[in-house]
């Protein structure tokens, strides 16, 4: 039984209001992989060209991330995005996009793969997502599902298929309020919940996320950081670390999901310390371990002194 | 010993994209009494009109909110405000402001309020809140400060007196930034902290609180609502629980601090559920309870299953 990680692997160049990156590895994938293999060994789905380095996918490798789905197109090129940061770092320009392999990506999922307990679709093109959740054979345990305001602008109809099928949706506030017609966050999370996932998880960025189940709600908090150098990849991370908790611990019930959220932000806190995947790459189990530490003494009170 | 506020009551007219009240009452130092009332007895300062309810005042006595420092200038009327919220219910216009009987405002601190122990100014002109703790022989246990941007605009001279006499700022994520220049809400902490007060909470409406006192940090969520019916005194009703749980235990240490913003964040949640204070006067010591019981579900998590 196994995760199985489906997102892109790119090439990203950024620019923040601390400094600008060269091409540096990117890639929602990417940063799946390397923040959920602290925690579970990772099958990964993706597609790279010629021009990707040995070197990373030898360091994955390394982090047992088995990547025997990953496509090489050698004679095309990986798929590049660049951007660049505004001063509050919450909202970016997209300066270039070339598709590159991602323009005809058709995912093939190995039959090693077939033994898929917990899936993670990381954000992509819906169908893409639909191929591999159709490619299974047994539906997995726990499907999850990142995607972002781009697709229910240009393939609404082919998302809304895939939310149907999934179990945990992804979004941030804003998305949420545009997928669901709502305002309110809580009437955005129940109508959502009737297009088919049973839990949704809405990123507040700085202000942390939400987890909604039935009429259950659960609020955790982002760490108050004194500077956010590069906020690419947060959200991936927070996924990888969503679903590398999951897949650990193997219970999907809705107060491990909790924990499985601490444990996101506590990762995504990491990621934006350094340009890139460069903070993922140095820490190890006691980093993450005394980050989420500090995410308990951060909310942590004892309520029976208000009794 | 007791708990000695000093606010504003006034009269509101109020309109939301719900509905529109009529004019009915309001000011920072009401909503503080109604709400710090349900933990322990009020003493009051203020200043009202001939017009204002005799009505008003009586209910407020038989809560336990003593008048003794509440003038009334029978031949002048009690300050009026008026405003529009937008769609968003975190943005308003002000449409009508007549300060009335707050224009000369020198607020007198009766002998029997001198036992004070507990402080709470109540947004209002930094001069007048001066005023207060400079009539007071002895110096209170706890002085909380509550201010808005509008001081920082006309009165920052006097606003910095008062920040460099008290123990507890409140004030919200754009205020903090303004007092101190800091964008990062963790840098302007520290900034403010440095003006004088040795605890900072930095209120941001939907998305919760932050407490923070030297370098610890405590995040207290916003219960997420369906509905915001009117957000009027939110954050005077915050106040007002914090300081009330506060002066019940009369324990101002930083763990009970915590527990003080969850009650304040409770009873806000009950305050913008109707207009004016309507909410504040319905519920009773089994609600406030409750509602205090949601919030420890909504943050509540079992960190052994990450470790």
């Amino acid at each position: 039984m196994s995760l199985v990680v489906c997102g892109s692997m790119a090439f990203d160049a950024i620019e923040t209001p601390f400094g600008k990156s060269d091409k540096i590895i990117g890639g929602a994938g990417t940063y799946i992989a390397w923040c959920a293999s602290n925690f579970t060994p990772v099958k990964q789905i993706s597609v790279v060209g010629g021009d990707f380095p040995q070197a990373e996918l030898d360091a994955l490798t390394a982090r047992g991330v088995n990547l025997e789905g990953v496509q090489i197109k050698h004679d095309e090129k990986t798929f590049f995005w660049s951007g660049r940061y505004h001063m509050d770092m919450n909202t970016r320009d997209t300066l270039d996009t070339q598709l590159n392999v991602l323009a005809n990506f058709q995912p093939v999922v190995p039959e090693s793969y077939q033994d898929c307990e917990f899936l993670m679709l990381g954000n992509l093109v819906p169908a893409v997502q639909l191929s591999v959740i159709e490619q299974l054979k047994n539906r997995p345990k726990l499907i999850v599902m990142d995607t972002m305001n781009f697709w229910m602008e240009v393939a609404m109809e082919d998302l809304l298929k895939v939310i149907a099928r999934v179990d945990v949706l992804l979004v941030n506030d804003s998305e949420a309020r545009q997928l669901s017609g709502e305002y309110s966050l809580v009437k955005a999370a129940q109508a959502i919940m009737k297009m088919g996932p049973k839990y949704l998880i809405i990123k507040k960025g700085e202000h942390g996320a939400l987890l909604f189940h039935e009429n259950k709600v659960f609020h955790a908090a982002a760490l108050p950081l004194e500077e956010v150098f590069d906020p690419t990849g947060a959200g991936d991370t927070f996924a990888g670390g969503f679903i590398g908790h999951i897949a650990r611990t193997k219970d999907i019930s809705f107060d491990n999901m909790k924990t499985a959220i601490i444990v996101g932000s506590a990762m995504a806190s990491y990621c934006v310390e350094k340009f890139g995947t460069a903070r993922l790459r140095e820490i190890n189990a006691a980093d993450i371990h005394a980050r989420i530490n500090e995410f308990v003494q951060l909310v942590n009170f004892d309520i029976r002194l208000a009794e």
